[in-house]
């Protein structure tokens, strides 16, 4: 069997998974994308690790049933919850997280090691981001890590209010004690962050550089298909599987938000069985 | 067997449903109660008239289990969109939504006919109270419904953003359409909306009756239960159940905003199976 010929499994709680489809069609456009979006049971990043891991867990189940080569954990809160144990219990398959090469280039941008870091309540709250700072950061100078849970982001997100006024105060209100600390570097993470950047730019300052997952993700992703000898070389255009747990016309509409014009490719499948 | 001293079941997505608790509290003191929170899925109100049926139907089925003698919907998506299919599911019990007293006492209470409405998006986009509005309001002159969606407002509250700045901004953004209508009722359609009571009334002005559900439906729950004689007569203080299907802690510290001092009745209990 040509395993290189296989999909990537990309999951999240909904929708803000898809800010990783985006590069995964930049970086990677050969690539089949078999992508679950847990709408039915959306958000992760108010609920517990317990339940964030059960319904991670269920997923992984899913797709490693549709033979998939590689899963990507395209959430933040699944990640930071629940990689170590999806790890272990699929041992067969990579699973790669959007914490670790957030984090990395966290790392490599920061001049002055004041990093802030915004994410659900959930990511926040479990500490993994400080964890691997630390792992990271072997060997090169203090780094500080100013956090803030940010619970009303998403919800402005799936409204559509993405540079609203009443955006911008919330931003405010959750990014100012960042701004005091003087960061560098501004992590989001969150994957559904990154579609309000112009207010966050705003809020924060031009001179602060914004990270987001979704791009370094791929970037390690496409690291290891390479050394595993997996990229897809097959030159007929790849189709897609887009599964959601909800109905799937909100899904296909707010993907607009995320992929631009790519959203076409999105004919989401509703699974009635999550 | 003696059926009215069984339990009431009363049901939310979440945490809502509890302010219809505290009525019951003080207007059934004797009645016993299981109530149950989807706090893992929480929340409805983004979702599609299926999924919320079908966790309506699963919720339902686990209180008939339980013996209840009656059940609340207490989420006023769910009555919106899965009433009509419970009832027709489960017809030993009676059961009873938030939407039917609500729009009752909105009628009772305005003057000029001209009646807001605010709920979740399903709650909105369903019609279910216009539908309602029009069913109970035989004989009486002409009534003109301006309804809006507020889905950060469920967010707002459990942040416990409850009389913060942006908070009027974006009550603001949502109310002044209605305002504008020169509404002289507000129904708030979502068991949420009562603890944004205060910056509710100050963006409508004091003039506008605001109404919520909680009161009228179980002003209705107890006249049922006086009818059918099923009121718990037995002086022994009631010990309640409440069940959620998250991990139990974050319900239990927001449980202090919808029941004051009376929080300390509660004591969650986690059901994994949901």
């Amino acid at each position: 069997m040509n395993f290189s010929n296989l999909p990537l499994g990309v999951f999240d709680s909904g929708i803000g998974g898809l800010t990783v489809v985006k590069e995964i069609f930049q970086q990677l456009p050969n690539e089949k994308i078999i992508y679950f979006g847990d709408t039915a049971r959306v958000p992760y990043g108010t609920k517990s690790k317990e339940t964030v891991t059960r319904f991670s867990l269920e997923i992984v189940h899913f797709l490693q049933k549709k033979q998939v080569k590689l899963i990507i954990v395209a959430c933040n809160t699944a990640s930071a919850y629940a990689l170590d144990e999806l790890k272990n219990k699929f041992k067969k398959i990579p699973i790669i997280g959007v914490i670790e090469p957030g984090t990395r280039a966290a790392l490599e941008k920061t001049s002055t090691g004041k990093i802030g870091l915004i994410g659900t309540e959930g990511t926040i709250r479990s500490k993994t981001y400080e964890r691997t700072f630390k792992k990271l950061n072997l060997g090169k100078s203090s780094i500080k890590v100013f956090s803030h849970p940010c619970p009303l982001f998403v919800p402005l997100v799936e409204e559509g209010w993405l540079t609203k006024e009443v955006t911008y105060r919330i931003a405010e209100e959750y990014l100012s004690p960042l701004k005091k600390e003087k960061i560098d570097v501004l992590l989001l993470g969150c994957t559904h962050y990154p579609l309000l950047k112009t207010v966050i730019h705003k809020v924060v300052g031009e001179e602060v550089t914004i990270i987001d997952s979704a791009s370094e993700t791929v970037k390690e992703v496409k690291r290891l298909l390479e050394e595993k000898n997996l990229l897809r070389e097959n030159r007929i255009s790849p189709r897609h599987l887009f599964y959601v747990s909800d109905a799937p016309e909100k899904f296909q509409s707010l993907s607009k938000h995320f992929l631009g014009s790519d959203y076409k490719k999105i004919a989401p499948i509703h699974l009635k069985s999550f």
